[in-house]
């Protein structure tokens, strides 16, 4: 597949609490020094439907359906808005998150994947995919340092799993971690070592985001 | 298919300006007369994203995708909260546009049809859709009559076909049509003269509810 603009699309996937947004933060900085334009995003912050997305989850009221439904809306209005102008005009994208947390989270709750696939096929093939990999005990260590109150959907609570926080969160983090291996392997995400010390980690991503940028030509025709 | 609820999910499709919301509002006043719980529902109606479309519409700028992510989202909301509940309950749900009216616009738009039914797949089938026949000229007629300025949507500006509104409408309005009578075909719509006088109208609307409604014992074991 020839390349459909001069930008760059890197995402960086993996649970919450595996330490996503600070990589994406030094990432944005290193690639900055280097001279690329960056435009960070992610889920939750189109001008759209970001704000509603948080008011509804206040409510735990949302139903599944509507649910991957409106990440799907908010997700295609950053897309049509802010992803694909910055990538027409040459600028490298860093995504916190594409269309693998919204598939991971909604195959998790059972739905089907010929549903999923269709409705986020408008979303453009990243470039590079990087996947943060660490273990559901590391990460509720993480999110509990944070905050010592987990959140009502990232505990999964909604999937009825147990009626113990903790322990639902724990569980659901499973089933999570299971959906986003099979996507590692089904999209080519490139993996990395979420569990390492933070400089270790961010080395691996470089490397990889150093590999697509100088290597750019040669993607360029293949 | 056995019926899966006690209520009933009645459907009125056709283009704005077919005389739709008058003949939900004297089929809600019959069915009341006559002892059924009767609940309203259609298009941007739902707590969740209703007014948000509304607002988003006012602004002109929503992508082709985003729009019909956001229509499908409300559609979700509203049958989560409102519509199954109601089902559940016995009541008649009359619903003043459904999955039939996002489909056409956006197979008009160009959206493939996998992606759209994909996409509206999660809507229950209605137990009748009633689809309200007119021409393009009679409904443009009857826009302009209740307001003379057309709408940027229903006139499909956003389609690019002419600079002109009044030109749009028309080609838009015919487009949609096209899309309407294949839609109608494929879902057996139940065809009804929208063209004719209101009380026809509504006789014919009626004659279809009642074979439905007093069939019920029957469609229960179809």
């Amino acid at each position: 597949m020839s390349r459909q603009w001069p930008g760059w699309l890197i995402v960086l996937e993996g649970a919450d609490g595996c330490g996503r947004s600070t990589q994406t933060a030094t990432l944005k900085a290193w690639l900055e020094r280097r001279g690329y334009a960056v435009v960070e995003t992610g889920l939750r912050r189109s001008a759209l439907a970001g704000d509603l997305i948080s008011r509804a989850k206040h409510g735990n009221r949302l139903g599944r359906t509507t649910m991957s439904l409106l990440y799907a809306t908010d997700l295609a209005d950053e897309l049509e808005n802010r992803v694909l102008p910055a990538l027409q005009a040459g600028s490298v994208v860093l995504a916190d998150r594409y269309i693998y947390a919204l598939m991971a989270r909604a195959l998790a709750r059972g739905a089907e994947q010929d549903w999923v696939d269709e409705l986020l096929g408008f979303a453009p093939q990243p470039d590079l995919t990087l996947y943060l990999q660490t273990t559901p005990e590391d990460r509720l260590q993480r999110s509990l340092a944070k905050d010592p109150h987990l959140d009502y959907w990232e505990s999964g609570m909604d999937l009825g799993l147990s009626p113990d926080r903790f322990t639902s969160c724990l569980q659901y983090q499973n089933l999570l971690q299971a959906q986003y291996e099979a996507l590692a392997d089904r999209y080519g995400f490139v993996k990395v070592d979420g569990a390492a010390a933070r400089n270790e980690t961010h080395e691996q991503v470089r490397e990889a985001v150093r590999r697509l940028l100088e290597g750019g030509e040669e993607l360029a025709g293949a």
